[in-house]
């Protein structure tokens, strides 16, 4: 499901951090719901984009960017959402850590060649 | 390097995000600088703590976490640091994108078991 660099406009926006760590339980069912819930995030209000990373040892960090804080209420509250997220945190996780922050600044570079 | 979860106080703090696209070279300089800046960052004043993680294809994520905004500013002008980002920018990294944000709500679980 990586989707590599987001293409974010110009701050303020915002980023809502998940670092966690996978168990070792329900592999395909897992990667099944993770490439779901991208590709429903990506058509809601105010989404932004998403990057993400996870290691052979199940450690992983996933940030997603939203135009404003209702946008992600909404998508808290989106019903689909809710219900594999509740199922997930339940069973795929051995720890996460959720954190929603206001972007001030954002610079970049790419290498020249 | 991995410290795995950060333990971060209550918010408000601040995160920077930096998202970026390893190329191959100069692996054992690359490790042992990502190692002395974790180590350097530990010890700076308003330091709450570093989440990181990088794929197999040396795409990664670290989140490093900061009690305000000039106890980054004081790191971005840290000498050491800034010699050693200026040279890994330039010799390092195809890509990468750093973003400064507030963070303003986080919750977190861990498994009973």
């Amino acid at each position: 499901m990586s989707a590599g660099f987001a293409r974010t406009p110009p701050p303020p926006y915002w980023v809502v951090t998940f670092t966690s760590q996978r168990n070792a339980r329900e592999v395909d069912a897992y990667a099944d719901a993770a490439e779901r819930m991208f590709a429903l995030a990506s058509t809601q209000p105010g989404f932004l984009g998403m990057e993400s990373v996870r290691d052979a040892d199940g450690f992983g960090i996933t940030l997603s960017y939203w135009a404003d804080e209702a946008s992600i209420a909404a998508w808290r509250e989106h019903a689909e959402h809710r219900a594999i997220r509740e199922y997930g945190r339940a069973q795929w996780y051995d720890h996460f850590e959720v954190r929603v922050a206001k972007v001030e600044r954002a610079y970049s570079r790419r290498a020249d060649a």
